[in-house]
């Protein structure tokens, strides 16, 4: 504990879970440390769904970096705690308490959080409760194996609780940058040029009389499996990189490509991972998660360093992961998500991003949160930061889900997340949609031909030509009344054929 | 002539505009100056028009900093030259091209059009056609009233030609300031932290060689008229105005705001205009377009700058700012449109975006571009780079249009170029909704509440009442098959009533 713990004063502070919950208060505003299952506060949400479920009158905001594990934002939803979230969720008890109403949620850009944050569009964050590898003698956090928003919540909030969790390896500290800009008028360029530039402090500075409570934890990150690259997987990826290596030959991408953004999950995963096969060398990655795929990346010596908010390993390899950290440790940055996520940022080194779409139009335009436009799936994440400020925006998705019988190619996207304007290149199990520079009218036909399902084809043809007949004005040719008539017949008879 | 021609050898390249037109080629790609109807080549575009009324084959792709003059883009689309439009257009008879399905055009992000130039999205650039003031010993050009993208066309194309007009002074010689970000990934921060700092040179550097032709002309640009303010739009600015005035009683803005950002046309120039008579003091404009009010604010000393990458003044008051230039000179820059509208530079000074919607949903969604769905009004010009960066970003509107038979508040904007994720407040003549930190059904009861017109309140309650009672899944209640359904019945009726 003296490495963990290095100031004498702070170890009064030492209280169970169950002491620190009593912090907490209805109708506070909390903001905690976690990005996807990494790195978040574990033990104290625990112990706060407890009190709720022991009939005490208590109700949260609950503010993080994006997603987090079932014992934050599952236990506080089935509690009855988690009365409103921001900016991001994965977790099916608190999207199913989104979708039924008993939750208020904002979907938001994770590069605007901590923006919102610093200029008090959130009111006032009355606590914050991160996970920490250590304290330092001076008060100084530093993160385990996510930043997130933990910083500007930090550097926000009136009290500041802290997990410090045992289980993950003190060879983290090192691997931190910790910088925040200061709010406008006085913010100044963010001096990033390069993935691996390093430009802050390796830990979160904090004044010792705000931390109210620690407590010691030995829970374990909850991350997910990923899924197997199954067939179609490995077809989209083999697309995907097809289509970069036309890019280098034609002088429109250096060969050792630009710094790479990749969504989250298993297919965003199984893309990636394509690359590991492919003769591209000297990679970086400049991204928000680092998963699998970057870390088998990053063994196989295809990439030489990877950037991003946070460290998520599958479960299988997690023990692995954290006893041979140190071969990593050279290699990776975390950053705040108000940095990795940053427009200035992507749009300086030139980022290659590359996410995940539920749907797409046959105008280029994609659905990433809203199932049949009204039944939130996870959120937004990164995927706008990058996309519109990306080298190439690339959007992958299969073309057909529910075994069929739903098609991700849709005459008009039942919610929209990333518009036409944004969306440079679609790339499906059929092939590439190379969007850039085609008008409306020929982009739905490259669509069509190229990234739809053979059984929805021809069916896509007819609501093109049937628009473009109809419509007085043809620039965007729709029949209005018929544009969303897929979704409703998916929902009436649960098919789209 | 010697003061706007200052290199002897260049003299010899003086010709014609119909001389110079025969440079132009059938398939060729031109990038031309001009953004709104300023600064944009007038003699030669008139002079190739003619030349395909003559019979000649002759097809265009034109590249454009944004909208321009009839000159350029009503005499090409009309004469037939026009087959290919980026990024950005207002005229008449190009918009009819467009709908007609006759011209092919991309509305894309007026900050994403200089980097896929310079990327090579675009394929080679053939020509760079611009409006000048003056050309310098070296080479160097130097722009009238708009910069736009002729800095990267004439730093890409093969070759260029110069249209030197007599009827812009030669006082505008001093206010540019030209910057050209190198490409990642060498790309470097963009040096401007306050809107007055000038980084670059005042006047766009060229090979002498490349310059192949050089045509004298005197016409004016043809700029537009502005509306008189009418009382909506006194109404709109007055709800925007006390809106600010709250932000900074609530010490979410500083006393003197934040660097203001306007969009163009009669009643953005209203909205701003509203300043004058307001208690604010000390304000600077970081934005597109320097038109009317803008002076207006600068003549009151209301606003102490102004940078934007164009000046256009109505007709009226034209002659009167060409001779009076002199008083505005150490209060405006003009700007490469890559720097105006660049994210990096938004974000950074937290810009303050007010933009006009065409209509705007109840989650918040707006639809800046096509009128039903289908019919292309303009573009998206600048918008999209400053609300997604912005500080706050504000949209207005009119709560009805077409004398009430349209609502500008509907269940599902018919077109989405902002999403839900962007918007942070909606501004009609009927009040304000602020949406930031508010879930979909919040914000559908704001919006409905505080902006739609009383003709259409009752209706958006029921809308979003069966919506909320039929769906399954309420994140983002809607009724799929009826969410379109007001603009269906317009399109049918003639109202939406």
């Amino acid at each position: 504990m003296e490495n963990r713990l290095r100031n004498e004063e702070l170890k009064k502070r030492i209280m169970e879970a169950s002491e620190a919950a009593k912090f907490f208060k209805k109708g506070m505003t909390v903001g905690t440390s976690g990005f996807t299952p990494a790195g978040y506060p574990k033990a104290v949400p625990l112990a706060i769904a407890e009190r709720k479920e022991n009939g005490e009158d208590l109700e949260l905001t609950i503010i993080t970096g994006a997603s987090v594990g079932d014992e934050l934002d599952g236990a506080l939803a089935r509690s009855g705690v988690l009365k409103r979230r921001y900016p991001y969720q994965t977790n099916k008890d608190s999207r199913n308490g989104i979708n039924d109403s008993k939750i208020e949620y904002a979907d938001m850009h994770l590069s605007h959080t901590p923006q919102w944050v610093k200029y008090g569009f959130f009111g006032n964050i009355d606590i914050a409760l991160v996970e920490a590898v250590a304290i330092r003698e001076d008060g100084g956090i530093i993160p385990s194996t996510s930043v997130g928003n933990s910083n500007v919540f930090i550097e926000k909030a009136d009290k500041v609780i802290v997990e410090i969790n045992t289980s993950q390896p003190l060879s983290l500290e090192g691997i931190h940058d910790i910088y925040s800009p200061k709010n406008p008028p006085n913010r100044e360029p963010i001096p990033i040029t390069q993935t691996e530039e390093k430009i802050g402090t390796g830990y979160i500075p904090c004044d010792l009389e705000k931390i109210v409570a620690i407590v010691i934890t030995d829970k374990k990150d909850r991350t997910r499996p990923v899924a197997p690259i199954d067939d179609t997987s490995k077809k989209i990826s083999g697309n995907l990189i097809n289509f970069l290596k036309k890019e280098v030959e034609e002088n429109r991408l250096p060969k050792d490509l630009l710094p790479l953004q990749s969504g989250v999950g298993s297919v965003a995963n199984a893309v990636l991972g394509g690359l590991v096969d492919s003769d591209f060398e000297n990679l970086k990655i400049y991204s928000e998660v680092i998963q699998d795929s970057a870390l088998d990346l990053l063994d196989s010596g295809k990439v030489v360093f990877a950037s991003g908010t946070s460290l998520t390993v599958s479960p299988d390899r997690l023990d692995d992961f954290y006893q041979n950290f140190n071969k990593y440790r050279d290699k990776v940055i975390l950053r705040p998500q108000e940095i990795s996520n940053n427009p200035e940022v992507i749009r300086r080194l030139g980022i290659i991003a590359m996410n995940t779409a539920i749907e797409v139009d046959i105008y280029g335009n994609v659905n990433s949160t809203n199932i049949m436009g009204s039944r939130m799936m996870n959120g937004i994440g990164g995927s706008g930061d990058f996309t519109r400020n990306a080298y190439l925006s690339i959007f992958t998705t299969e073309s057909i889900a529910k075994n069929g019988d739903i098609s991700s190619i849709v005459p008009m996207v039942s919610h929209h997340d990333h518009t036409e304007h944004d969306v440079h290149v679609i790339v499906t199990e059929q092939g590439v949609a190379d969007l850039r520079g085609l008008s409306p009218r020929e982009r739905a036909k490259v669509i069509i031909e190229n990234c739809a399902h053979p059984d929805y084809k021809e069916k896509l043809h007819e609501y093109y030509n049937e628009a473009f007949d109809t419509c007085k004005h043809k620039h965007t040719p729709h029949c209005i009344e018929k544009s969303l008539s897929w979704h409703a017949k998916f929902l009436k008879e649960g098919s789209m054929k």
